[in-house]
Order: C-alpha cells, then structure tokens, then sequence
C-alpha cells in the first residue's frame, strides 16, 4: 500500500498554471475559497490524491453514495489564466503525512510546469474580527513587496507560531525546490467557519490573477454569518458584564 | 513482523458469500449484529486476522485461558446463502493500520468471490434514543433506492461527519475496487451498549438476506437497557427541573 | 536503525530456564517483583535490549552517570533451577513497539529454550486494597488448575479489559508459538507504587519455584507504604463525610 | 523521502571540535544559549537538518520571508577553539523522530571528530527559582567529579524522571558510540523562557571552555524577566493569602 496514491480523473493540456491549494483548516477559509473558485469557474477535476495518512472515514454525500477521504485537483483553462486547484475535505492525520503529501502536490505542480502557487488559509486571533484582514507569508523576500502592493499585510509579529499543515509546508519545500510560493491567510476568529474571511481573500486573489468572479453567494453565506456574529457579540458583552475577564500586565510572550 | 497476519483456521468452499462486518464501534451495535448472528446461525470460524496495529493487549477469557487481539472470520452456508462474517474485540489502534487492514479483508472478501458488503455500525446522537431507526449509506447510488425499500433511512444530514473505522473504509476503498457495500447504521445515544439498536438493524438485515432468526436473546438483553435507559430519563428530567439547559439559536453547523 | 537491538553483555549456559518478566506497569508491581529477585537471587545481566520504541529518554543514576532507557535480561542458577529476569524502567512508547519487543523478547526465550514464562503486573481497582489478592491468566486452561493450587484466584470479570501491554502479549504471542505462559497480577489501588502487592505475588510465584527468598527488606518498604495508605484513608473518609459521593444503581458495565 | 536529510550550507576544516547542542526545550534554556553563543562568537552556519519527524510546519520570518523547521550546526574557530554548535526551532514530533535525529547528529560529530559533547537543557521544578542553579548528567562517571569542579551540582534526586529529547539522548547513544556527552540543566520554573537560568549556565560553559563571553545582551532579558518574576510572585503571594494551597504530608514519590 503506497503512503500516496495519484488517481488521473481527465488529462489536460496546460503550458504553466498557477497552482491554488484550498484545503480545510482554521476558518475552513482555504476551503471555503478553493471550492468556491472551482465552482465560479466551473473548473474540471483532472486528479484524485489518496493516502493511509488520511483520516479512516467515508464522507457521505446528500444522496446516500460515499466517497473515500481524499484531495482532488482541478483545472480551469482560460484565454487568460490557467490554474490548477487543490481542495479536500481533510488534511493528513499523521506527523509524516503532511510531509509526504506535500511532496506529492509538488511533484505534480512540476509536472505541470507550475511557477507560481498560493496556499490559502485561516488566521485564528481568538476574538471576532472587527475589520477583514488578509495578512501573508512567502517563500521569496522579493514576493512580499508584490503581495503588499494587493494589500496583503505582513507583520511581524503574524502569524505568531508559524503556519501548519500544507499551507506551510507547499511554501518551506516548494522552497527547497524553486517554486515561488505565497500563503494568503484570512484573519479569522478561529471558532466559526468563517465566509467574510474568505470573501476578503477572494478579493485579493481574484485582483492578483486578474479575475473577474461573482461573490454574490459568498456575500450571501458571509451575510448569514454576521447575524450569528451579532449575536455571539451580544452574548459576550452580556457575560463581561457579569464577570469582568482578568487582564494580565505582564507580556504573554513571555510565558510559555 | 507483518502489518497483518491471516491465519486460517477452516477451509470452506463457498461460491459467492456476502460479507457483513461487524467490529466495535458506537453503541457496539455492529459487534452486537455480528456475534448474534453467528451464534444463532452456527457460523464457523475459519480464518483469524492478527496485526500489531491491533492495541497491545490480550483479552481474558471466563475460563482464565487468554487470546490475542484479533479479528475473526465466520463462515455460514445453508441451502439458500452463503455468508462470511467479520467479527472481532477491537478495531485498529493506529491511523494507518484502519486501512491495512481493510484492504486485507477486501482481499479475503475477493478470494472468495464476494459480490456484496453489509458493515454495521451504530450512528450516534448524543441523546437517548425514542424511536429506532436504522440509517444507511452506499458505495454506489443504484443500492440507495434498494436499502430505502428494507426500510433504512438516508437523509442528507446524517450522518454528519462522515463514517469512521473499517465500516466506512470497506465503503470506500470496496467502491475503488468495484465491490457492492453498504453500510447500516443503528441510531443510537453512543453512551451505552445498545441491543434495542442492534435488534433494528437485525431486522433490516435479515429481511434484505432473506434470512430467519430468533431474535429472543437480544429482545431480553433490549428489555434490560429499557430499565437503566427509564432510570437514566428519569435522572436526567430530575436535573433539567433544577439546572434548565442553555439552548443557544444560533445555527451549531456553523461552530467549530 | 534497528527497531530491536539486542545487546551480548555475559555468555551463559542454560538448559531450560523458566522467563519472569517484571517490567514497570499498575502500581509497579512486575518491576517491584523483578528487580527485587534480581538483588536477594544475585542474578547476573546477560542481555541489554534498545529500541527506539522507547520513550527518548535517559535515565540519571545517583552519581551523576546516565543510561538509556532499556530492558535488561539477567541470568540466575542454582542446583534445583535456572531464571531469566526481564526488568526494565520503560515499556514501548508506541502500539508497533509493544509488539515489536514482545517479539524479541520471545525470541531470547526460544534460544534459551525457555518453556514457560510468568509475566507480573498490578491490576488496578481504583481503590484501596483491604486484603492483598493475586489474579492470574493462563495462555493453557490447563494451567489455570495449576495456578489455582497456588492459590491464585481466578475469576470471569477479572481481569476486566484485558492485560496491556508486554505482560499480557507474552502470553497472547507465546501462545502462537507454543511457549506457555501465566500472568500473575497482584490486585492494587492503581494510585501507589505498591510494595505489598509485589509481596503478595512474590509469596505465590517463589511458591510455584521452589524458591527461597528473604522478604525483609520488601515487608519494610510494604510497612512505609501502609502509613501513607492510612493517612490516605483518613484523607478519604474526611472527604466521604463532607461530600457524599453519588451512588449509580444502572450496571455500569452499560455504560461505555 | 528520508528520515532525516543533512544540507551542506558551508564546508569547514576543523580537527576536533566540541560540539555544543541547545535545542528548545524547558525554559528554552538550551536554545537561548546556543543562539546567544552562536550571535556573540560570531559563528557560521554550515549545515541544515530536515526531517519529516519534525512538526509540520514553517516559521515565518519578520520580513515575510519563510524557513521549513529544520536544525541548524554552526561552525566557530579561534586559535584556542573550536565549536559545533547545534541549534533549531524544533526537537521530533514523533517518537523514533527523536532516535534518528540523534542517531544523525551523532554522524555529524563524528565525522568532525568530535570528541566531547555538552548538551543543555533547562530543569523544571515547578516553581519560581529563587537561586540560579545548573545541575549535570553524564555519560561517564569520571565526567562527573570534572564538572563539580567547575560549580555543576549533581545530585541523587534530580533531575528526577531522567532528561527527555535530544539532550538526553545524546549523552545516551553518545555512551554506546564512545563520545564524552556532559549535560548541563538550568534550573528553571519550567513555565517562562528563562534567561536567567540561561545565564547560569552560560557562565559555567564558558568557564569550562575557556571562553569569554559578553553577557550583556542575555543580563538585559533577565532584567525583563525578573520584573515579570516580581510580578508573578505578587500574584502568587496574594492568591496564598486567600486560598491556602491544601500541603499533603505524605511523600509524593510514591504517588504515581
């Protein structure tokens, strides 16, 4: 039994896409953009990844019929654009498993002729967001001015703790190998999936392909959201109210 | 030393057995289903499946004598059906070895010839049962319509995250191979040993096999629960008079 | 790296000796038993075993030198028998590892023709101790009669879960191999290193041996321990006449 | 994919250096040493470690720009020394992790001739540290009376639990290859980054290696910290006051 199985679903003719990966995590905001982009763009899923590493589970669908745990990849060919997207419905369940998935992605990435890829993900502050963020990470010193000038924001004290998952590890090995790589991450609560902090990436992503996408269902399901925000606020203020959080003065980097 | 250790026990000829698995899970209704239905049919044993992925551990039997962890194979084979059933006292312990080892029983279930999978398995709820229900899934759509015919329920919902364990995996990886399976699930609370579960799916089951049993000592040991499962409603309208439950409106889809 | 690594320390001729292995577990009784024939018999290291299935870890001794963490196997003969002592300060980290070592370790039995093994442990009850018992498991029925004569209780819900981890695959693989093997469990609270346990098992286990051993300095280590054991008593009736524990009447044995 | 992937960064001639490893770890004791030896000496890198048995994970820098977990050996040179220092962001997320990254820094030494190793770690003993203290293991006893010298304290009761990671296990299969290993442990809380601790141990090191050292920069943190420790025994004193902490008299070693 191989640690990574590659199924091909369609072959396609691509001179150099752009490779988007999408997968869950914090916010689910990967997610919530790659399929959102798959579904826009009407792309065609051309690859199947299956692996041991994945959690042992079926996911079952509306209909009743089931489907392995696995990642998938799909393409969308345009006169203008071409890209390749990584979605799922989890990542690797074990320590090596994200290592070696990773190393798969990128292994087709290359054989595509893939120079550019942009991970997606969630950064979780432990709060409700006020305002949408998008802050970044690169694998290239010479990226991070590029990703400014689309007003992703980089700090230096975000992403405190550094970025897991194959989020991370496509831009630390796509690194080692040569290919550019920049993570795009929607400040997020990190309680709620979370469609406002997808919504802003997509906005910052679509700019930097030069793509024209119809956020309207993402408006609507972001809609949705901030009524429960609203309330989830509500309550909140209601119990500080009641007991008054202690506010410690000593800086909390200190402690481990 | 092998991921997985087939020894056999009994050679059998048998044409083109169904298989039905039976493991540990929630409720335990699919160890339930399994070992009922051996022991009122007179099964035979005739393979025994060892793995070190299996917990380090040996079960004590009444009699003081021990064995191995394992997971069995039964045979049965009357005029009208052939089956082999997959019992065992524990599932695997690691992530990957959930996938050896049901690709090890998809190889059994092929060297038999074995056209159709039933894996049983318990869906929990969180809350006491009223009404028993048996909810399914399928590895190929055309079998929804004819489970829903037996009387199993498939509704979009459920069951929500998926199927985990081999239950799911002989699905999943069965469908990759081209196997027919299904998946039965008796709705349970998931906090107790459920036979009223077990006896729901029971019923399913051998009106889809076309199969008689006396469902007496299971009846007995359901009777049994019913008394702990009233004294334990009985506890739990006594708590919600004192401390009435939080009950938030907000969607719970959307929390993580 | 090899996942066992056994290491030649002393060459000693054996006919048959019997194995006894004492490794740490509930209430360190196995290691209590083992290390304590070891020092009255002047048994002899023969064997270091390593393995990165142990915890990554040293141990410090009192003068400051270190060792890793390791099983040892040490060597005893007189006129009427000949040992092999297992001791140990670890078990494996992993689930592959219990296996994987239990594998060596009957390995080492074979090339010295070893044709039974005692294993120790603790069998935790989650309380206080009144009357010191010792349970057994036999991988033969037919040594559980010679078990009994020793006064080693037998009984259907002891010991409830199975025996884990080296103690218990020792009989479970020996029994694959035709080695015969007993597990002598001496009952415990499971809270306390527990030095009358170890003496309870020491009584029986120099009785089946034909062994002569001077339990003083066991019986002063049983005595310490029996003062924090009343103090600990007093501790918990303080706190029973305080707060009355509830009392479930439903089996728990229901309840998963 | 291998276990563990050695980069050459640097090619250096050296004849028998020492090799210093500072890992994080408690109080990050060991990675503030041996990133403040590596700043002041001015010392250079020459190799990178990845492993897949690191966290799957990246650090990002605060430029934007990324680096994988990894470790890292630094090189330094004088007419009186020379040094290998160790260092990294990471110790193994798994447990063989720990073995083969050990076993390959072992490689690393020895194929540089080192002869002697200090590896450093911190020793938590779960409460603010009123007096500096750093304690020692060894991997050979002769080591010990030398480090005594020095003002290292050894002794029976600690570090009690033996010393988890690559600072242990180097002195461990560092023992078993021949190579001297001296581990030197900051006495620490075990809940801060401790730069106090830090600098006690850097003040012996340096003694034993004839080094001179500005402890400018690490005095300055451990002025921050002590404000902090101030503050927190404030807190401490003030919760003691109204909630005496239950002190149980029977010895706590025994309760497992």
């Amino acid at each position: 039994m191989k640690d990574v199985e590659v199924v091909n679903i369609k072959s396609v003719e691509l001179e150099s896409p752009i490779m988007i990966e999408g997968l869950p995590g914090v916010g689910h905001v990967g997610k919530l953009v790659g399929e959102y982009l798959i579904s826009e763009l009407g792309a065609e899923k051309i690859l199947e990844i299956y692996s041991p590493h994945f959690p042992p589970q079926i996911i079952v669908k509306a209909d009743g019929d089931i489907q392995m745990v696995r990642n998938e990849i799909y393409a969308y060919r345009s006169d203008d654009i071409e890209l390749l997207i990584l979605v799922g419905d989890h990542q690797s369940n074990t320590n090596e498993g994200h290592y070696l998935l990773t190393e798969a992605f990128l292994d087709i990435a290359q054989s595509y002729n893939v120079k550019r890829i942009y991970t997606i993900g969630g950064y979780g502050i432990g709060q409700l967001v006020e305002k949408p963020r998008v802050i970044g990470a690169a694998n290239r010193v010479e990226l991070v001015d590029e990703m400014k000038s689309y007003g992703v924001e980089f700090s230096e004290s975000e992403p405190g703790g550094g970025i897991i998952g194959v989020s991370g590890l496509m831009l630390g090995i796509g690194k080692r190998r040569g290919i550019d790589a920049v993570c795009l991450m929607g400040v997020t609560s990190g309680y709620l999936v979370d469609p406002r902090s997808a919504q802003s990436v997509l906005k910052i992503l679509t700019k930097i392909l030069g793509l024209k996408i119809d956020m309207g269902a993402l408006e609507e399901r972001g809609k949705e959201m901030e009524t429960i925000v609203a309330r989830l606020r509500e309550m909140e203020q209601l119990q500080a109210e009641v007991e008054p959080e202690f506010a410690p003065e000593a800086p909390l980097d200190y402690i481990r």
